[in-house]
């Protein structure tokens, strides 16, 4: 059967989208996986705790409002319950920003280099956008995002760079985007960023997006907030009540909630990974790597003598799981995560081996 | 601040968007709720058991292609891997199915007495719609679904009437559809239906959508699946891979597909629901009620000298929770969920009492 008729049924919407590619998630066998940022420490024993008790009313369809869950939110960031929005991963909080606050015929600005799941929803919603090239370093000229036509996307930290942008960057181009909404995505932020969130009071149109996925070690439950002004909250209830009103199940909102209470084993978590950051990025410049200057649990790294795509390859040889993007001006570069202590040792005794043959 | 300031950032799609109005889930005390359509029954104890195991990774994304959920399913009804999709409830994958094969200007059509999702969907995407209204007696006049121009969205068993089509009228609907595609949203087919799923293979634009949530008493876990012919699967992960990648957490897999493998625990709520159902209708009847001939776990009921606003009021405040739609057509009528047979003792008992002083 032809590529034709095997569209036959799709929509003209989608018959020419390009979906987002995620990092593999191999189940062939044991590898020491550093590729797609999960934290390499298990969540919080409360949350363990917390799911088992969820599964008593398992039954019943969830609190639509996350109740639970925003009451942790708004008791940790000391914000009202009315700024904060629950969804099923950041990303599906993204997926329901776009559409909620992006219009068709305004281009939405972000970096050339940054999560390519921006442009992907753009395309899905038939929204224009236009992207601001990183220097050579890959820091973003932030003066380039004032004035957006459409709204301005920013990962802070940035991915696949790990770079930080300082606040008052961050806010200058919230303070200069008065009419469009600028979506500060900061999935990396708790490894040493420095977040926007003071920042909601003041500004109606900053949107905050976190998710539990890396710094609370839950990528297996699908859980990540959006904090901004109320008349932005309304908005996404909007959206979510036009795709699906429960997004997050019983186990998603309990585990989420309990894991956000639990600051001391956070704390705990986040300082070991940022020590094996410093650990591992100190090694790989012993190597002769070229390392940016990571904000997240993932350093971005590339070497002079040996070509990302080959060093990639060698390690999934050797067991070993790293991200490589074959994309114009970062295909000689590798995002490693931080694992644990033992398992970039292992990274840094390969890499070793792997450069000594080339 | 006034509408208009409010809605400054919002986007001209979602400005005039009605969105879906779910069920209450009242928080301020214990009710009897018959007004979701819940299974009153826990889950089957496997599904426990294999949540508990799936913690041990949380850490790690899930799976995205669903495997041990897909496998369950393809075990459960014989047909390929390749023809199923999983989400995070049916309500999304509606959401997904919509835009991957309903095109703006070719309007869909559906009952005018349905679930009432379907027209929030259509509005969110751009999509027109068309409806078809149902008979005195709330059957849908099948022929009329014949040739529609962009698509057909049919619930078989009908919410909130709990009335099921004939296999062979559903199969001429989607024969009489061949350049459309029809879905079919058996939500309720478990507890008396009678399922397109067989048709798959002779259909290319049938696409069959299930849930967990009823007879599966998985409310609280959000999982769903849709089956249909591989190109329709494959457009529907095209759209999911532009909305979120991981759509389904590991508790969701692993206890979905538990609930699914579990035949002998499945049958004895079903026939417990059935019976009750049976032993309800006859009880209403008794007092008066007219009610349609239900295939579903739901009675939708209406009483010529009580109002259904009325009594749906009274029972509140009796504790008991039934649904009513202020909607012409069926502004008289109440949906009841049927609950354990305690419950719906219960209920038959208040409706006697309360007809008693009209």
């Amino acid at each position: 059967m032809g590529e034709v008729n095997m569209k036959k049924y799709w929509s003209s919407r989608i018959k020419n989208q390009q979906p987002y590619v995620f990092g593999e998630q191999p189940k062939d066998k044991k590898y020491i996986k550093l590729n797609t940022n999960e934290n390499p420490y298990p969540p919080s024993p409360r949350v363990f705790e917390a799911i088992q008790a969820s599964l008593e009313e398992l039954r019943l369809y969830p609190d639509p409002a996350c109740s639970e869950l925003v009451s942790a939110i708004s008791q940790l960031f000391g914000i009202g319950e009315k700024n904060i929005f629950c969804g099923n991963g950041s990303d599906e909080i993204l997926a329901m920003a776009f559409p909620a606050f992006f219009e068709p015929g305004r281009p939405i600005l972000f970096p050339d280099i940054t999560y390519t799941f921006y442009p992907v929803y753009a395309d899905f919603y038939g929204l224009d956008c236009r992207t601001v090239p990183v220097e050579a370093d890959f820091t973003i000229p932030y003066k380039k995002l004032f004035n957006s036509p459409g709204g301005v996307v920013l990962a802070n930290p940035n991915a696949p760079t790990g770079i930080a942008l300082e606040p008052d960057m961050v806010e200058s181009i919230i303070k200069n985007n008065p009419d469009n909404v600028v979506i500060v995505d900061e999935a990396y932020v708790d490894f040493g960023g420095r977040s926007a969130v003071s920042l909601i009071d003041r500004y109606p149109n900053l949107l905050v997006v976190r998710t539990t996925s890396k710094s609370y070690s839950l990528a297996g439950l699908r859980v990540g907030w959006a904090m901004g002004n109320e008349n932005l909250i309304a908005a996404l209830n909007v959206v979510k009540n036009s795709f699906n009103s429960y997004t997050l199940g019983r186990p998603a909102i309990a585990g989420g909630a309990a894991a956000l209470r639990d600051r001391q084993y956070f704390k705990t978590c986040i300082d070991k990974v940022i020590k094996t950051r410093q650990e591992t990025a100190k090694a790989l410049k012993g190597l002769g790597f070229n390392i940016t200057p990571s904000c997240t649990n993932f350093l971005f790294v590339s070497h002079e003598k040996a070509g990302a795509e080959h060093i990639f390859k060698r390690l999934r040889e050797e067991g070993i799981l790293v991200r490589y993007f074959k994309k114009p001006r970062i295909d000689n570069w590798l995002r490693i995560t931080i694992g644990t202590e033992e398992d970039m040792k292992a990274v840094v005794k390969k890499l070793e081996e792997i450069l000594r043959t080339v």
